[in-house]
């Protein structure tokens, strides 16, 4: 089975490599999907996002990184695959996916989502709180790729 | 891939059926763990809970049914399988599984539970609910597989 | 409108009593309806139960106590009436009461469920916490009324 | 007894119909009232949120459509009513209503905030998810009334 | 031992307040911080949120008050403290402030939050309904210190 | 100031020593007091749980342990401490501290609740947790201190 796994990754923490790489167990093939949001604006574009992905995820031989605009239902009918991944923190995630997953469900009955729960040592991170700690000039190692680091510390210095 | 659905059904609801189906639709095969709880008194003995859920599976071609003593993980990897399906209904539901996916993580850090969103008109269900209604004399219809229906009416008459 | 306020009051707390004030505000008539459990065992009796509460809401002309066995909603229907009354204090009892009021719904449609939330100096407030405090000695004045406390004083005491 | 129904009804869904409808058994009159907020630049203006709700409760014989400025209390004052009705959908619409119904209970100790429970169906609709599906070209029958479905995708179209 | 209590304080609240003088009864010395947030346009600047904080305090001997930019651990550890204060109202809090403790923890292994939970009166009660309270011309008298109500009043007549 | 730590301990875990080994670092003096429960019938004797504890906590220089019947509060003051801490692990945990503590507020306002987050490694341990894993026999070293993890094997051999 082919799954998808969409998020804004802007950019990717440890915590979905983590996610990533438990779902590439699981599945035959999982493609991560960069969903290009068209009110928040990014710190980093679709192209780097993606290329960021595709750079931490080199080493995952069925993992595939592609983008995508509209419902995420729609991109996955297309990709010829009927499961989403979605990773699970906290409550208040819990509330959001269940509502979006009620809503989908009633999309497309066909497409079905998956949740797994997020490892105790990433509960507390996200793409946000990590690009807050650099701006801040807090260490980011160890929660988020290196070259997603690197890429990180560039933009701020600029 | 083979994956694990582990729970007490004593009895199983409609509810349960839908996560069963839609599992079977996103694994090559699901084998249905009635868990032999030794503490709480059961109202359906192992045996009637197997049998209960063999009958209504039996249109499901890639789902077996069994049961188990001990821990989840413990039973997967004798089945030689890393995946455990659990279905979120509420808050309550999620802190509980969040809690149990990263004990039984810590246990065997190759077994994956994937956690399934109840649909929106299970979310009131559950097998305790269905006895108390039946206790009370209320219509279970539709609630139940008809055989559960069928033989929770014969129990509660006696 | 008539409503019936149902619940276990073992005993009546002043978390209660505000609840039965402020809905006899809103509604022509207020019946408050113990419901009898036959599995936990009660520390008052029905009868008790339904005396105190009586004795209790003696200053409120449109408040009537009764008691009934089996479903909320052919209690309800009996009596001639379509709305039920549930307080609210907590994220527990949201999910508690959510459920219960789907199943209501599905059980009969015209059965409406009205939450009013609980005062915040009631918060804390459960008739389990009471008995609790009672039995460590500690004053439960302005908890319960004046005639509750007097009775749940005796009875420890025995 | 007359209730206010509170809201930015930007725009009104199935799931406002649903509450608005099962209010208008309960209490004598029902006011939708549209909250005129100065903050959020809303998709449609209060003279057309106000428009389509009449339209849509056409066929509520004891329903009215107004809008007001400032607080729910002081509107509820000047309408001669006590009764705020508001609907829960999730945990995070239950703690926000908490603090809303204490606060309003401290600014005005006589107007009462009752809660009903959105049904099984509607749970995972929002009026902002509507929006963002309409955008995204998916259909949106069923979610909204007929006239609002019209209005929207003219409004999309533009 | 010296705590840190930081905050947005825009303005202080009297939920604030109690926080403030019950840290001040455990700890030998409590700093109360204003962040300097970067992002979000304040209603009151830094050196007003720091002139109200003291005069607010005044009565306090063993609260001094401050503000600071950047993370709050790093802080902490200037001011030669490892304790961090923080009220709890709500679940949301709950979890926000679980994701930052967690956070700060790997930050820096010797900083320690210490939670309260808000007063029951106090609820209900944040900066941004004050401000919302004031500017529909509510009253918000034991909601702020006298010295807030009178500089929150000024500022919306302008 | 001298702070205590209540509750069951049967048996204590390395979640608690956690605790333990914080709160130290804050308080001057930290008493962890086993709860005496007359209702639930525990594991461990009160005698072994103190024994355990002794032994758990050598290292510990500012750490005494002792035990308590009736409410915390009235030990608390027995104690000659204002200063009650309890650990937080899920929002179920808050929710029920919420109320404890708005209760141990109103029966004596002198003493202040302070609550800390559970580590990340430890968020899904629990004394129950450990007893059934150990009655599963599953290893829980690592869970325990290694003294419990002995008597607890001893135990359930038996």
């Amino acid at each position: 089975m082919k799954a998808i796994y969409p998020g804004s990754f802007d950019p990717v923490t440890n915590g979905h490599m983590d996610i990533i790489e438990r779902a590439a167990k699981v599945f035959d093939e999982v493609v991560v999907a960069v969903a290009v949001n068209l009110e928040k604006e990014p710190m980093f574009s679709t192209e780097e996002r993606v290329d960021l992905l595709e750079k931490a995820c080199r080493h995952l031989a069925n993992v595939r990184v592609d983008y995508f605009r509209g419902l995420t239902v729609n991109y996955a009918r297309k990709q010829g695959s009927t499961i989403v991944i979605k990773g699970l923190r906290a409550v208040s995630d819990f509330e959001f996916e269940l509502q979006q997953a009620l809503m989908n469900k009633r999309l497309d009955g066909s497409v079905e989502t998956m949740f797994m729960m997020t490892s105790a040592e990433h509960l507390f991170l996200s793409s946000s709180m990590v690009k807050q700690l650099a701006e801040f000039g807090a260490s980011i190692t160890g929660l988020v790729p290196p070259v997603v680091e690197e890429r990180l510390l560039e933009k701020i210095k600029r």
